[in-house]
């Protein structure tokens, strides 16, 4: 199937998106509408990601909680901005186990309210805040436009909800979980992000403010990463979440919410895939290393003996391995395969090598090939997967600095999102007015407000008046 | 909190396992009907045994996907009996987005329908076979009456679907995860079962075979611990899972599917539980050792750094240890609080201990402790975790073998089952009506065809006609 001729990133980059995926196997579409399976090779980068963020997110004192997939109508009544913004979009269980509900239950789309409900039983006394819990699970939102990944009417993510004491401890919260999604994505993923404050238009629906990473695609589009909410006590005051503070005081408590998604997978691919398939990091990639045997029937024990010897060192070291031994697949047909699910490291003995002591390695960033003594495979191996890391973050971050711009009128931001493509960084007066002229002139959207600009912009780009913000505006998914 | 009354196993073991779980936290009540809220302890559990057996399972071969939560009513109606089963049971969505939806939504009780749906798509050639997928997720069922963990409207569990080219190797496969499942509960949980085939009123919705892993509870009523199941053509046949054989021949394929749920959760509870609280074997438990430092207050940070050393120590060996370091509760509190949360070890420091070198460790299973010096500490750790493990398993093993029974007769069934307790072994002809004339008279329902029966039952309990199966009968969970 990888043979198949394909559209490239140039020609088409939303047919060369499906394309790929196709080949390297992540996904199918479901009968249900907007709704896709998550394929093993699919599921197995979510895996990842999900085992890379639940150690930072345990390591810095949270606890993973289940909580349950159906919320009922009135719940969502008690957030006015939240019901408003989450109603359109919400599943609703009207009857079950053969009979109408007397109230419709709603398929989370996010479990604020569910959680504000529990957090009131649970917090009594300020001895029992913070309260730092998060969940893996299933949302549910219909969407209209899907799109593998990025948008899809059912998702999987990680939802953290925190309760505090205090403003201050909530605001550091909702700042140090933007940290380590930042973190973890330009370190874990490679991809670059810019941290900031969502637009009042842009927020969560019913948070105080809303801070997210932003991510450029290679189309210049952007795509929001990851996003953490300060909520101060508004959904305290709605679900009641109140305490007894030290001076024996009853207070509200101060809560927060954040997120990344399945989503993470599409930025993935749109950050690093090529023309060959997807590219992936290796220290995300769930396979690091394939090896693929070569050369004529005759050899074939010899060499994978060989191979499986390499293959036990590699595992002991904790690396992951894989050996492909198939013998109705030709090493060619097996090149293209590995290329287009993005393998990091593909390592080809033949019986030359075997007589040799030596390897082949060939880096799937750069497609160059190297031999290397048997004897030093493990550590050149190590160092590759460095290399190949930072190369990704290199190139990606070469990417983002390639299509940002910046923009004083709103004639050059359009000129530079419908001919160029990218982010550009404009001021902004603060009218909710100004930000909505920008997207229907331009079509970007306002992405953010960043914590660190490259440069403070000093006039709104709609109104000419004195900008209060400097943000980036971009096409999204 | 768990220094208050509660009740004992003896004098109720309902009360005693509700109180059990709030003592150590595992749950609590949603305002959903039939939905708990896992609370982080319980949580962790549910996090254990997915990490042990996603490991057996990925070694054997089978990859994670994940599947849509919704399935189109037009599926369940694909299968008589699968619909039939499962339709009381389902709720529905029947509006999404504002709108009502052409066609109904079921959320996903089990996903046999849309995984094969799916797998006819995927499976076009005999070299496409097998295919080897589970999924972790959430799964409904409206359920009537509850019981946390053990039945709730709204669980957790992974389901196994595989599809195989010959009836043979569907059957091994599904021999296979049962014999798998027996490993890891057995192992793992240190909770013996007995394997055999359900009768035909007791299997899958669906199925030509089931097979069940079923554990005895300290109440000496049954658990369903697992179940594997042996599906035929009859799914391939409903859903069109059709391939080319090798000899180019279009056939169906054999599919099984198997699961286990967050009901190991509640057998865990009733197999090791005490009137102290959970008892939680070494291998599964979140934390392994509890570090508690005790004394006089000026002499604080010298216990607490020593402590601090062991901890380090314990760690970097892969212990799962806590130090609990909290100065406003006393260590008799805390003694009482990870008795009931089930921790298998506790560690006392005091400042004698330090003085000597030594530490106290103090069993969870039997209570018993001892005096070790530092410098055997994770030896003795080690080995006192092999211990435990095996004296869970035993007496369990002993409460099983204490209350298992033969019974020739009707009344001889009905008088132990309802003035003693435990599993009856007897003898059944085969005849529905006389599995049902059991339940009706006993309260007790069939619960396994051993494969390996410690005795061949010659007459039907109900009739007195010749036996063709020898069957445990047992109340059940």
């Amino acid at each position: 199937m990888s043979s198949k001729k394909t559209v490239s990133q140039s020609e088409d980059f939303s047919v060369w998106y499906i394309e790929t995926i196709k080949k390297a196997d992540l996904m199918d579409y479901s009968p249900v509408r907007g709704c896709i399976v998550f394929k093993p090779a699919g599921y197995a980068l979510w895996e990842a990601i999900q085992k890379e963020l639940d150690a930072r997110l345990k390591e810095t004192g949270h606890e993973n909680a289940y909580f349950p997939l159906f919320i009922p109508q009135s719940f969502f009544e008690k957030e006015k901005e939240h019901v408003e913004g989450f109603n359109p979009e919400l599943p609703w269980v009207t009857e079950a186990g053969g009979d109408p509900l007397e109230e419709k239950l709603a398929i989370r789309p996010t479990s604020e309210t569910m959680i504000g409900h529990m957090f009131s039983k649970w917090v009594k006394s300020y001895r029992d805040l913070p309260l730092l819990m998060n969940q893996w699970c299933n949302v549910v939102r219909w969407e209209k436009r899907t799109l593998p990944f990025l948008r899809t009417s059912e998702f999987l993510w990680q939802e953290g909800h925190t309760a505090h004491a205090t403003e201050q401890e909530a605001k550091e919260e909702t700042f140090k979980i933007l940290d380590l999604y930042a973190e973890f994505i330009e370190s874990g993923l490679a991809i670059p992000v810019v941290r900031g404050e969502k637009t009042p238009s842009e927020k969560f629906a019913g948070a105080v403010h809303t801070y997210s990473v932003e991510a450029m695609m290679k189309d210049g589009k952007a795509l929001q990463a990851g996003t953490s909410h300060y909520m101060g006590q508004r959904f305290a005051k709605s679900f009641d979440i109140q305490f007894t503070d030290a001076n024996n005081q009853l207070a509200y408590a101060y809560t927060t919410s954040w997120g990344v998604s399945t989503r993470l997978i599409g930025a993935l691919i749109m950050v690093h895939g090529d023309d060959q398939g997807l590219v992936l990091p290796p220290r995300i990639a769930p396979t690091q290393v394939i090896i693929i045997p070569i050369g004529a029937k005759g050899e074939r024990e010899r060499v994978l003996s060989y191979a499986a010897q390499i293959l036990d060192r590699f595992k002991a070291k904790g690396i992951r391995v894989k050996l492909d031994d198939r013998d109705n697949y030709s090493p060619g047909w097996k090149f293209n395969e590995y290329e287009a699910k993005g393998i990091p490291l593909r390592m080809e003995i033949g019986p030359r090598d075997v007589n040799q002591d030596q390897v082949v390695l060939a880096r799937r960033d750069t497609l160059e090939k190297i031999t290397v003594p048997t004897a030093e495979v493990l550590e050149t191996v190590d160092r590759l997967f460095n290399e190949i890391q930072e190369n990704l973050y290199q190139q990606a971050k070469a990417n983002f600095d390639r299509n940002t711009h910046m923009a004083e009128t709103l004639e050059a931001l359009t000129d530079i999102i419908q001919t160029k493509r990218g982010f550009v960084l404009s001021g902004w007066c603060g009218d909710d007015r100004c930000e909505a002229k920008v997207k229907e002139e331009s079509g970007a959207v306002s992405r953010n407000i960043p914590f660190d600009p490259p440069e403070t912009m000093k006039t709104c780009v709609a109104c000419g008046e004195k900008a209060k913000y400097t943000v980036w505006f971009a096409k999204s998914y």
